[in-house]
């Protein structure tokens, strides 16, 4: 491992993730957790649907979203939080299914900015989907 | 108006609006509706905030992308719908307030994809302040 | 104007304009130069065409690129350079026309980040036309 | 491969690259010709640099768009033209070096769009690094 990664950063990241209402409401769970990259799986919720049934795109965005930004968050120093500065989504197929499931992953990672590479996969009946793409920008903020 | 425009889009909009869970869930109502521009507003939700209490980027990203869809949508023919078909959003601030309005507007609209605008703003003590903006692209489907 | 701004911030803009063999090459010329906000015309140039005889999407880009990374410039300190960190362009009618017009305007300025929206607009017989829009963020890389 | 590519698809997408002047004033060489992938090589040319002597963010642009819209032309039927709807780019680090490689991905082949992932690499002592990253949508519009 990278000598300048917080070696207690897995931590860092789980409190951070359990600290956000939105992954709780959408019933988001850790998938996987390693250094630059982050998966998170989350069910289909009705409440969650546009006027077809589908999850809605704003929902998709939420969970690559927190995929990338927590795939950045893993490289950042101990003392810091992470914020998202900009992001777009290609939304590639409608996201029906049982399950859904985002990974995050980091392109680039730098001292205030990093860039990361986000994906939507609804999984059906065991079959995975490509669902939507995210190119994103994360910034860290340094505490004081 | 324009003589192509749908004489019922206000009615074919609200529908649509109604039929969306993820609208009904944020407690979202029409602000303003009119060809070529939608607005909603909604209430602050603990339910579905990030890790600093703010509203999520991807709730933000919700409101704006229903804005700018149903900006689309009522340009669009009776016998169609619509879909989102990508969005880039810039987080400009954090999403505090006790209200939220979104805004979408048509910059082009044409036969298959329109492109869009949208801005997002927090209303605070009666203030608001730009929280987001964004650029869409939506697609017509035609029904058969 | 506001205090914080460079009062030499008009020849540093001019400064660094006029050292971008890229905008000499296009034959780009300042068109108007205010605090936050930045216009450059340039005419049409068949070298700088795509398969079609257009203005090629990169081309498109690159004026307004140009208008928003000056338009970002204007507000930052005078010992300091601007650098494009990502941008979203989405294209609305072809590049044809005798010349070309792009405006930048700055939407949110902050001590590291700037975001900017641009436009471009092809002039044809004294008629202008929207062609493309942007969203970009500019980074302010502080000398030492 | 798949019955419904065109079986000339290399001789059109040839032609199609050989009449864009754009391609032809940056030297730009096709490098990698399949369906749904295409590389292309370009030199560094100082007419093309921004103001601190590196490869101008748009023509970045130009070489990812032009890879992302040819690897999407391949999949396309014989009488159509390809377009680029919009892009998004982020630049990860500055275009310097003696020649430039960009690759673009077909990530979604859909009837009318089809979106693409690219990335640019600067060559400099024979060593690659990655520049930028491009995720695009391409429209096919057909011959009537």
């Amino acid at each position: 491992m990278h000598p300048s990664i917080d070696p207690n950063f897995k931590t860092r990241v789980r409190d951070s993730f359990s600290k956000q209402e939105m992954l709780t409401s959408l019933g988001a769970e850790i998938a996987l957790l390693k250094a630059g990259e982050f998966h998170l799986t989350a069910p289909y919720d009705a409440r969650f649907t546009q006027q077809d049934g589908f999850l809605h795109a704003g929902i998709v965005t939420t969970l690559m979203d927190s995929a990338c930004g927590y795939a950045a968050y893993s490289l950042m120093p101990a003392a810091s939080r992470v914020l998202s500065v900009e992001f777009k989504v290609n939304l590639l197929s409608p996201a029906r299914g049982q399950r859904f499931r985002a990974e995050g992953r980091v392109i680039k990672h730098g001292r205030t900015l990093t860039v990361c590479e986000g994906k939507l996969f609804s999984i059906e009946k065991e079959e995975e989907s490509l669902c939507a793409i995210m190119q994103a920008t994360m910034i860290c903020i340094r505490d004081r």
